[in-house]
């Protein structure tokens, strides 16, 4: 760089995982980095101490963990070591809690429980380490003036202001970047709530033969308790325990409001799980524990000319049943620098204070990106259907068995739509495409007969599909 | 009432036409009212000076004027007085400007073009008469706390606090009302641009043969030039002038941007309109004029319990080629008061300081006037298309001619779709159910071809039906 040219600097709001991920990105491209937060430091003890809250186990797959991985810094290898390998879901049936295995993939294809707080404070630590970037605390963004690249923020009583040659909204779902960014900008937005709530509950570690703590329940499985219109799911957590967290419509919170009630529908639904809870730890955190709601957000473009964008949940929020929320937030950085790549945008100012490229990436990024994000959200709201009921219906299964094996004959041709989403980075948008082709080709081959045999099965998974297409559908219009 | 009771306060944020009409139905209803406008008075001489920014005409029918009239105080007649009946499209066709009559309705039924402004004073007007009704200009909300009734305006340098027992926010398309609802209640939110911009001019009168002003052409006729993917439209008021309004993509207004490409431009489309805008003017209003965007806004729930709900285009903007967009603003006044009157919703607050039957009465408005809202908001976004391009077809016209003659002969039984939204009470939802009913009830008597001749006729009509009807599916899904 020549000593007349200038550095170009990004101002990232929100510094959580998408934020701090994104701050090592761009300081690995060389711009200076300035990464606001709203709340305090989490890695202070007293912060620590109070930590809780927001649902602290998430499921790493191949498109978090490629993210990591590209950031150049062995990030991946550094979050695995901590993690719970997810092999398979675990659904327990019935009073009795029958347990059945469902693999994910195939053997060696596995989902990482990951702790969220410990995922978050290794990369701020290691965004600490990095010298362009500055980390500010409780910085409460106010407003910004997004031709002058301006962020006013309220720090104690006081107003700071910030200057930037772009601003990355990594705030959430419910930024305050995004809402300065609509102010802006004509920008397409839909919010949707479900009407499920969920409540978490913790599964505490139990002795072992020799004394020591271990899991109450296999911790290389997503365990399920489908009900139809309500579930309970376990994810395990490195120091043993497990984290369950109740689904359901927030009308049957509000009838089961006693601890009669609360004992009653354990027993009728999730029988086998009162032991491993303990009647005590249920009923204190059934009664104390926040009922949280669950929204989907779409919205399009995700940036003003060259110097405004938002990325992660501010930019598309899905409800949390494809496990993919930090998924996509993570791969949204890995494409973001792509494109950046793609048209050579480097970490200098020209004369004009311009960075070369920025805003056709930016363009390209926002018009590709939401198509894959939609796509998400949507599968997203379709897996609560799938999870919920129909993981315990024989057609399911039988097409789980069939597109298992037509996988196992055919790699490349057929691939599960789980699979596709959970163990490959493929756009998300192709994804559905390649599974609605793969749909029309399983057609054919009914169709076409190749043998009674072949076509009963086959036959017997498209029955399945059926309500699968149209529901994805549902969600997948218009947007 | 006896000397314990209290009588409910009704604070209604907005003091535009849905305001002001909102305010004089409460009024009437018993209710105490505080009127909030963020604006200085209108009606005050150094504002009127200023006015003009928002479209000055409107298009007045049916919905609009049953609810004028339902408030007891002659509104309508009062309102028509001053308005130009408009009878009939008059598509201007070619270079030419070969002009074609497309009547609306029956040849007694007619929309009405009315003054904004004027409208507005005197709904504002009456609303002064009226004694429980306090207005307040200049009162910009900051903020409400809708459990305890309470509202903050900013006012000038100051902060003020007012009380009241029910919140409706009148606040308009970018309603603040509606921001701070959202933070209060899981709402599902949907905004969408469209890629069309308007830009007004104005065509002043000509003088008449006696000397005097008049209009420049057939001022009961809605004047159109559509041309696919632009189109001018012009609307008389009044004082003999006519609203030209251009709507067109933002990248053409974009790439017209000199006087001699605007020339070349008016010249090939609407080379009829140039002499009566006048070249001079064209071009200064044309370069000076604001672009405008279209946006259109669908939410629900639209309250929280019996504390605040929103109202008119608070509630749902729609792009304006329906002309419903007042029309629908004024109708939900009339339904909320009809759900009021079936809840018995008196003025009295009760000893726990409740209003009796109110929330019930906006739990069940809340739910069934967003189907109707959402439908109409779908059908504006239809009719976009129809006024750019369908006007001109043949088949247009042919399903037009057809759905006429039906309509004769069995009045009851087929309404063309414009009828039953401009010149009936409707609800909209019910209004697209009928007309979906239609459609097949004309699809079958094609089928049993009662005869050739008439088969061939509606075979006409229903493939012109097709587009609209997978338009109109298109927009209506997930809503």
């Amino acid at each position: 760089m020549s000593s007349t040219e200038k550095t170009a600097n990004v101002a990232i709001v929100g510094a959580g995982l998408v934020g701090a991920l994104n701050a090592i990105y761009f300081a690995k491209r060389g711009w200076k980095v300035d990464l606001f937060e709203l709340r305090k430091d989490m890695r202070l003890p007293e912060v620590k101490a109070n930590q809780r809250g927001k649902s602290i186990n998430l499921a790493l797959s191949e498109r978090g963990l490629s993210a990591l991985r590209n950031s150049g810094l062995d990030l991946d290898q550094l979050i695995l070591e901590a993690a719970v390998p997810l092999r398979a879901r675990m659904v327990h049936i019935g009073k009795e809690g029958r347990q059945m295995s469902q693999a994910y993939g195939k053997k060696d294809q596995h989902i990482n429980a990951v702790d969220r707080a410990r995922l978050n404070e290794e990369l701020l630590d290691i965004a600490d380490k990095l010298d362009n970037i500055t980390i500010y605390f409780e910085h409460n963004l106010l407003q910004t003036n997004m031709d002058k690249g301006e962020l006013i923020f309220t720090v104690g009583s006081e107003k700071k202001t910030y200057q930037s040659d772009l601003i990355v909204g990594a705030d959430g779902a419910y930024s305050r970047t995004r809402a300065q960014l609509m102010r802006r900008i004509r920008m397409d937005y839909a919010q949707e709530y479900i009407d499920t709530a969920y409540c978490e509950l913790t599964m505490p570690p139990i002795k072992n033969a020799g004394g020591e703590d271990d899991f109450a329940l296999d911790p290389n499985h997503l365990h399920i308790w489908p009900r139809h219109t309500f579930m309970l799911i376990a994810l395990p957590n490195p120091d043993k325990t497990f984290t369950c967290t109740l689904f359901m419509p927030f009308s049957m919170f509000e009838n089961i409001d006693s601890d009669s009630k609360v004992m009653d529908f354990f027993r009728e639904h999730f029988n086998d799980s009162i032991p491993l809870i303990g009647e005590k730890r249920l009923l204190q955190e059934y009664s104390s524990n926040p009922r949280g709601a669950l929204i989907s957000i779409k919205c399009k473009p995700y940036h003003y000319k060259d110097k405004a964008m938002i990325i992660g949940d501010a930019a598309h929020a899905m409800v949390p049943f494809y496990g993919q929320g930090m998924n996509c937030g993570f791969q949204d950085i890995q494409v973001l620098h792509e494109t950046l790549d793609k048209h050579n945008v480097g970490a200098e100012l020209s004369a004009d204070g311009k960075v070369s490229g920025l805003q056709k990436a930016l363009d390209e990024y926002s018009i590709e990106r939401s198509k894959d994000a939609h796509a998400i959200c949507d599968l997203a709201m379709y897996n609560h259907y799938e999870m919920q009921s129909a993981v315990t219906s024989p057609l399911y299964l039988a097409r789980k068995r069939l597109e298992g094996t037509l996988h196992h004959y055919f790699p490349k041709t057929v691939i599960p739509l789980y699979t596709m989403v959970s163990f490959t980075t493929i756009r998300y948008s192709e994804a559905i495409r390649r599974w609605n082709h793969q749909t029309w080709w399983l057609n054919a081959a009914a169709a076409t007969s190749v043998s009674v045999v072949a076509a009963t099965a086959v036959g017997l998974g498209l029955r399945y599909y059926e309500p699968m297409i149209k529901s994805i559908s549902k969600y997948a219009c218009r947007t």
